[in-house]
């Protein structure tokens, strides 16, 4: 068995289900310490993040990730104990193992191999572990990247771990990711019974023409990196349960998933302006769990299809599809982000899994990554 | 204090919250066997009927109405206790005060005194009571109906007591009522990921533009009895809760109120268009709570126009509008039928109350309709 997998295996042993990390950043922390990694526990309210780093100058290379997972679901609907990783018919089953533990384990072999043809090489190369990226995230990632940025620690290049392939290991990596931006839309109407409408105002039917427009309304088209911005109703809810009563309010949410042609601000602005057309009275509250970003090009994304190119036929392909990931607390910084990492078709599931041998493909992939970035290319820091 | 006042006290002491009749019928029972009705409990399920007849030739003339009161809500905020009706600033507040007990001893007064002046009127007079009419009326007025029905005992006229009035007693009577049908609709679609939009299929989305369509569609323009016909949406609701996901259905409840320009079958089918041209998945369940009904002319109108001009300086408005009543099971049969009763504005709530002297004139009105059919009109009947 590879060393990836083994270590694979010990970290899903750790049932680290979020928040918890399960001592998992402990094993890491010391696995890498014998190597010249400088261990930082960070610790925010109940959530553990680690910040290992070895070398004090720039370039920077970071590895992000988490080491929590999502609940299992049923036990009884599992094939093999979640949280004892077996390997059946070539994939490797567990919680974890593709989402994201078997990419944590091939950061660290990565680095190992690395470091044995490189142990004087230039810049510095980071680990960062949160242990609350499937939770609401608000105490990991975003609050290491502010302790670093308080500090003037600033990272050139960030690959994230998430499971990015689609088919096979490396062929797709994601550059970006769409801005996430959520309405709580209260339409106030007037109570009334059914029997006379004339004296109640419903807010089914004066919502309605709104509701229309606002799915049928085209936001923007998308550009080369992002598809084409898309609006979805989530919730939607009135009544009293009786038949007899026209309701009083109706509440709606709605998420936008946008692309870089729009702005949060510019979305709101429109929506309002369609509610108001429609003389709508209402309430509306917004959260925006994140920005679009981008890393369009430069060393990062080239150093990265490379590396899958020496692997695959065929480099990755870029996408900022999928949902939300850690990535939108990192690139605001301007750090260049990518992301790669295993198969996502069984990740959240029950009987997650993954190719055992795209996890030692994989840690080839991010040794070449390190190599492309801190030996071959000619670049210069202060 | 009047016969008529003393007699709804003694009924709205009696805390006969639907289905309960809490021994209404019985007292009624008493106090009419002495001027010669023959009372028969019709018990169906755990619901009390009454039916009380005089007299065994046709025409017959049937006060109709309910024993049973709607729950009190919380009785802290009731002025004084609902089961005890009290007099304040010419007022009697408790529960069933104007729904219906006022009504209840305004017909017994009336018949008592009618038949002081008239003991060998021709014709006979009946009472039908029920103590599920704010309930589910499935055990109430249509079955003693249907059981008259069987027998062949036919009425001619029948005077619901139900609280007819606007602003002051015998201002308006209901000579119809609107048709009542529900539909519980599910649209279906197929849930996802809201990242993920083209992977899923929105009910909400799917159905926005027939439910616009639905809520700005003209039915029918009504005519001289009845307003237009009304649809109204009650219930609608989709979403797990979770903002992240596009639900795998939306519900829908909605409401025609109809006229008589329409049927329940041209209804269900126009909407079956409706969503079949927007190419929806759904399932659709109606109920028909009551069809449409029309007293439009004819003696009890006549007699019941006169007798109100005869208390007030004009006669009562003719009136359809409203919720459904107990007058949906008897018309059908041809029995002419109107609703009069007291002014409605403070059924169905906390301290609900009725004009002291509007129980008395009430009672005038209706000895009065006694008098205008049996007496001086001249019908012949076998
Ligand atoms: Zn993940
Ligand atoms: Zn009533």
């Amino acid at each position: 068995m590879s060393d990836t997998l083994e270590l694979t295996r010990a970290l899903v042993a750790r049932p680290s289900v979020t928040p918890d990390d399960a001592d998992c950043q402990k094993l890491i922390a010391q696995r890498l310490a014998p190597l010249g990694f400088t261990a930082e526990h960070m610790r925010f309210n109940s959530v553990d993040n680690l910040w290992l780093r070895r070398g004090k100058r720039n370039p920077l290379f970071c590895f992000a990730g988490h080491t929590d997972v999502v609940p299992t679901g049923p036990l009884e609907h599992w094939t093999t104990p979640p949280f004892e990783a077996t390997i059946r018919e070539g994939n490797l089953y567990g919680r974890g193992t593709a989402d994201m533990k078997g990419s944590i384990a091939a950061m660290i072999t990565a680095i190992e191999r690395f470091l044995i043809d490189h142990p004087d090489a230039p810049g510095s190369i980071a680990l960062l572990l949160t242990s609350d990226e499937e939770g609401p995230a608000t105490h990991g990632t975003v609050k290491v990247i502010e302790t670093l940025q308080t500090r003037g620690e600033s990272i050139d290049w960030c690959l994230v771990g998430e499971p990015s392939s689609t088919d096979t290991i490396g062929d797709t990596i994601k550059n970006g990711r769409r801005g996430s931006l959520t309405g709580y839309m209260r339409i106030h109407g007037k109570q009334g019974h059914i029997a006379y409408p004339h004296l109640a105002i419903n807010p089914i039917h004066e919502a309605a023409p709104a509701l229309l427009e606002l799915t049928q309304t085209k936001w923007d088209d998308g550009n080369k990196h992002f598809p084409p911005t898309s609006f979805q109703i989530s919730n939607i809810k009135a009544g009293t349960g009786a038949g007899n009563i026209i309701p009083g309010e109706m509440f709606v949410e709605f998420n936008f998933r946008y692309s870089t042609e729009n702005t949060s601000e510019m979305l709101q602005k429109r929506v309002l302006e369609i509610l108001e057309r429609h003389r709508l009275t209402f309430d509306l509250d917004w959260t925006l769990s994140g920005k679009p970003f981008l890393t369009a090009a430069g060393p990062l994304v080239e150093a990265v299809r490379e590396a899958t190119r020496s692997v695959n036929d065929a480099p990755a392909m870029l996408s900022t599809a999928g949902g939300t990931s850690d990535g939108r607390f990192i690139a605001p910084l301007g750090i260049q982000v990518v992301e790669l990492g295993p198969v996502n078709q069984s990740i959240h599931q029950i009987d997650e899994h993954v190719d055992v041998r795209s996890l030692d493909t994989l840690s080839l992939i991010y040794q070449r990554v390190l190599e492309n970035l801190l030996i071959s290319l000619p670049y210069s820091h202060n």
